[in-house]
């Protein structure tokens, strides 16, 4: 097998070779692994501004920075697991549902090999088939939602895929379980009354920022931990979730959001829960001419991945 | 009358038609409004960098990106107030006495057609204008300023009426009363000491960065309901009140500012009290490669609206 | 009726009031027009870099900068003709077949009350539903295409209608006279031997920069001349026609085209011809830091206003 | 004396030390000088988008590319003459006329120590106080004026000094001789017919792009040399002269100018005439995203400055 | 002696005459100077994205905007001491030996001289000449090192002279008391486990930005004073140790540190501590589109002049 | 072997997958390759403006855009030859000359296999051990240079290696025969008299701009035919070559230069010749905005992609 080694940015400067998540090795083959890494370069979600279809090739590039090891809990994913870049799912620049399908067939069959998914946008359309993906039918998941807008729309302009909708679809799917599902960051101000109801009526648990403010991050550390459980969990987050000065380069900026040091501290109080996989999306390269939105995403990819690594190793010690 | 309600955009994509203010109707009549939503494209008040003349046309751009129902508060000022966009208040590129006279006149016309003003710059000299217009002579208001510096000079190269001096004409014009004017985020370095003379002798409460940390939100917003009491109250805003990473597009960023989180939870705080107008000056998109300046400012007018309308639809209430 | 002048320059600043096309006013009601100038914000079609649905609201924008009579000519067309800016073309931003049936309704609505369209995009794939509304049903124009790629093309992705599908389509269904259609400025790699069969064998007058530089300016106009005849010719401009010093914010720059003077020449030749319509597409406003290719978009869009308001003019003052 | 060599960019980096522009000393005491090199950060005079003021600043920044010896006719300047970087005229950010005149005297006081200026703006506004101060008083001279625009408007706003009125100032002051006064690039879009009335009746001679077309380089030349004679004569290039696609940041692109290349092969080939100053205006950092118009502006300030250099050193020699 | 004060803004406005640091005088006779201020053009030790050898440049630019008087602490440095902007220290931008000797050279020519240094980069392997230029020999200070990465690595590459190795050295060298060093910011991931044993064995105090938000801005300030005690200390600033908010312009940013507010509240504490020297490093200006980053690095940089000149000024009163 | 078919667009949009050369495979074995394709990310030449170490990594971004079947010419390189891209070559980032021997090596071992190499920097340096690898020892080839730089200095800051030193050296090292060498584009100013002395002494053909106008192209494609002759030939292209509009984005622009339009041309016009390899340098990403720069990279990379597989199949097919 392919050493799955990422590239040793001591021995090959992180500007050079070709750019792939983490420097992860870039394989076709993906046997052997316990973790893929990969774009999904889809945004005919989009309502209002797209370029999210570039977001992968923009993550990748700035993922060049991120060290192996983790400086805040000394994780080191590529030493637990075997993961790789397996490149980007497939999509159809000109067909929603094909596209989803076609998201969703690829996703689906890294779990049919056991291998776990950590994936970046893409719009969180996408969030959609990567759960069909990575859920096994019959046993929905617990969520953790970080994003301003709560994504429980019903349709936009007669269309019910698209980035607005897709947790609401995803419980109707039985993807996910709305009672096990706790959102983080929601703030945006609403089209019309009542664009909420469905989160609400379905029992998730929101988190508005006035909210946030009030538990503080401990206290919502605490309810994530009680809403979501001891069940598998996926972890999707919008980019737009943090305050605009972390992701100028998206699509629906909406002031007064998380932080990033809010992002790691949450995120890497949940070691021990079994993360399943994860997305980061809404990243738009063309809005974001220093490319910090993108160092981000890559970032916030990366905490994923250590939880989803640190888990999967957990369970295969458990197993032998 | 036009239908004044904004375009829907659930019906038309938020990148469509015309730019106007929160897509609000663009009108010329005044007839029937409760408020209007304007700009004031001047800028030669700038002794620095400059660009705020084009402030307006970006914020507007920018405003599509803001749905109507308050995310904090649930209000849509659109239910409760007529509320339309006029356009841009006259203005001289080459006379600065004559735009002050020109805005103030179409400032004080709207006042005298009982429609509240809330405006974007320009640079903050527009305030000066826009109080003369808003206040009723004789009746100084209570006066909330957010701004990193305290705009209270004499004069700057001989002149009396530019961004640092417009507080100081105000309290002598007995525009607003300074025992009832509170200044929130200042903390610029001053040029030469008593920079702050006028400030603390007038009675001003100044809320610099120290005390905001000292008395934390809570703190501030008691101060600032103490400070106006509840007399009709102006809101003016310059930009770089906040941390220059929310404003990175104005001409003189401050370290060590307020987040939009802040300006959030205090504006939302103020709800009750008799707001009647506002502005947000200091905008200047050349400044601003991503344009979160702009996205930022438009917010926080929207806030201000919110104020207004809520207070003005109160008072019809009651006199109803 | 309303006054149908454009904003005065000499008495409003360019950088004041809403943005409209060459600041003519924005109207709602189309009663006594001559010349619609309107976007049409529609980009999905784009089958790589997106962003083309921004571009009506930055041209706009940048269209400020245009004085009434051309630089040129001496041609005024507001003098000629009643022009407003009608605001956008209706799309859906997630239905492709919708949103060319809604564009193609809004033109033909115009062409029904004998107003001519003037048209900016949004990608290239718009040229096929405005023409649809402009062209008389059965009586096929002639068409003088700029662009850097052919956009003949049978399906991409197994999509008939995209940016480069949608001149094929317009030969199909008898929009436009391939014998009569001229391409200037062709020059694009191909994805694969025999992309241009189509172009060729129905006909098309092909220009590649080869031979426009062969021919000169001077005989390339005489080209057109010849191909176009003196029927009614629609002109539709892909930005991506000029070389991409012109055009960085582009989906698709192909270097080693057209100069914006060589443009200028070549529309401004073509005075006298019946020029009934035409679009600019392909500006994508993320992609251009400066605004510059929105600020050529601008330009070339009025180039052609003035074409079809000296037609028009023309042939009003014939009839009466 | 002060050693008056550039600073050795293969002794020093270019990228260290203060910015000065072509790395010239920067002195104080003008006493030794044949030619001083300054800014002039004025932009009051800009009816629409400003922030010229700012363009000395990033001028000098950007001539640090600049090596000394013109790779076109090996001129070194320095090497013919004593030249410094003197700083920047003084303005006043809010007086018109206080500023025209403080320029005027700047500009008066070289000259009367028979010191030749070479400047950079700041707007156009700006060539007429430098030519009050370089020109001998009833001697008007040549002028050699590149330009999109041809700047002999009479007013704007009621503002008879601006950017768009310096040479009709010019000639009505006695400063230039309009029969020896060529326009080079004209072809902007007019506000109004008669526009351009001053320029032609009071004899200058413009050169149109059309005409520029015609008469190829050679031509052009020649009709300078023919127009501006053997008396002296100033070289004003306001950068919008060149096409946008060479001056992306200046408050008034306008499509189909100049090269750099055509400035260059013009300014080159009047070697032996008598150019006594010059200026480059125009020149809007904030516009500005790559600094390419800065490096053209300087580029451009360094051929007049050689021509300056020579001309000045042919008439010592020969006084000698 | 030249008079020593900056440029006055109330007499030159802020965007005018050559940039130097805060506006202080340029000079290039030390005689007389109690504190010089400088760049230090010098990239070669950057590992991945350079460019900070443009960074003095750009600070230099952007310390137009800082007022003389401290807006935290009301010290106005320029009263205290004699300060002048002495240009920046040589470099050969081929040779990194010969550059850290220059560079070392340069500083102890100044502390020789009597004279403290505050200067810029660079990039942050300047710190150790630097420190061999401040620091008496024999007599290593005390240490405030603000950063995202402790810089203790022992070679990269072979190169033991490079941006991640300057501590390390300056503990070998006895520049630095490790003892007295304290961290503030840490939080990178890591290269290699082991990364940080120099750091932690040699004794240096970390605050990771876990320690920092259990310890609030009080807690790490009275560390601070307890590791550093009386002694002479050098701050040394590495950019990247903000949240990259605050420094989207630097080689490497790592989401999750410090705010500008932070270190503002931190550096203005330590007045009455015997701080000798600073530098702010890592600024790299091509990779900062809106200059947000020199803007900052010019605020941090004047706080630690505030921190020196009252040192000094306290030290000379003291002696007198 | 593996597939080497570049990426089907039609297949996989453009946006998608990993960032290779012209969307070329990515291969580690480079067994049964006819041409490599790679980067060089080195930078430590650049005696200014740095940042071309990122090239190689933008460039294959952009070269995204490029189709396979040039538009000019009909050659589709992947369909004559097997083609791939092998990533960088090594480098070390504090090392020039380790660097140069590494890349050397690198480029060694593939002319040693028989594969031919097309590169992209890096800075200007890296042409010399590019041709140290690509030329057979003992048999110095024909040069193809394009440049505003003649780049046969001998030393710059004592170093002799560095991006204007490379021909120089290439020809003492017997790489390249001077007398059948052609400078294209030459203008740049010089630091000093007998900065071209190698170049003429040792018998370059140098076309400057001036005398490339008075050529044309057709006589500058006969002086290049002539001066190379039927050997085997390398082209070298400095990004600088081009007028400063192609190339916003590197170190040392310089006005007045080509055209892509004359370099397709021009490189077009090269087929029949032995062109054996080539590179394209100094691509700076940071300082290209709008990544036009990394655009007109790949193009002319492509360009020359062309030729060397056209003059590869013609000799194995005559070989055969």
């Amino acid at each position: 097998m392919t050493d799955l080694r990422p590239i040793d940015s001591k021995v090959i400067p992180r500007f050079a070779q070709h750019a792939s998540l983490f420097r992860a090795p870039i394989v076709a083959d993906t046997a052997g692994l316990d973790i893929a890494v990969f774009g999904v370069p889809y945004d005919l979600g989009s309502s209002n501004r797209n370029g999210a279809r570039l977001g992968p090739g923009q993550i990748r590039e700035m993922s060049r920075l991120i060290r192996p090891i983790n400086g805040g809990t000394g994780v080191n994913p590529f030493k637990l697991c075997n993961i790789a870049d397996i490149g980007d799912a497939p999509v159809n620049p000109f067909d929603i549902m094909e596209s989803l399908d076609s998201i969703a067939a690829f996703a689906t069959n890294l779990r049919k090999q056991g291998i776990a998914s950590v994936a970046c946008g893409g719009d969180h359309t996408v969030a959609l088939p990567l759960l069909r993906g990575a859920v096994t039918p019959g046993q929905p998941v617990s969520l953790i939602h970080f994003d301003a807008h709560s994504d429980t729309g019903d349709s936009s302009f007669g269309m019910r895929y698209n980035n607005g909708t897709g947790f609401r679809r995803a419980v109707e799917e039985g993807l996910i379980d709305p009672k096990r599902t706790i959102q983080i960051g929601i703030r945006a101000n609403l089209f019309r009354e009542g664009d909420l109801d469905f989160t609400y009526n379905s029992g998730m648990r929101v988190i508005t920022m006035d909210e946030f403010d009030r538990l503080g991050r401990e206290g919502v550390i605490a309810e994530i931990k009680k809403t979501i459980g001891e069940v598998p969990t996926y972890v999707t987050f919008d980019i737009d979730g943090l305050d605009p000065v972390h992701c100028p380069g998206t699509g629906a900026p909406e002031p007064g959001g998380l932080s990033m040091r809010d992002v790691q501290v949450i995120l890497r109080s949940l070691r021990g829960f079994d993360v399943i996989g994860g997305d980061v999306c809404e990243v738009s390269p063309p809005l974001d001419p220093s490319g910090s939105t993108a160092v981000n995403a890559a970032n916030i990819m990366f905490e994923i991945l250590c939880l989803v690594a640190e888990a999967l190793h957990h369970k295969k010690a458990n197993a032998a």
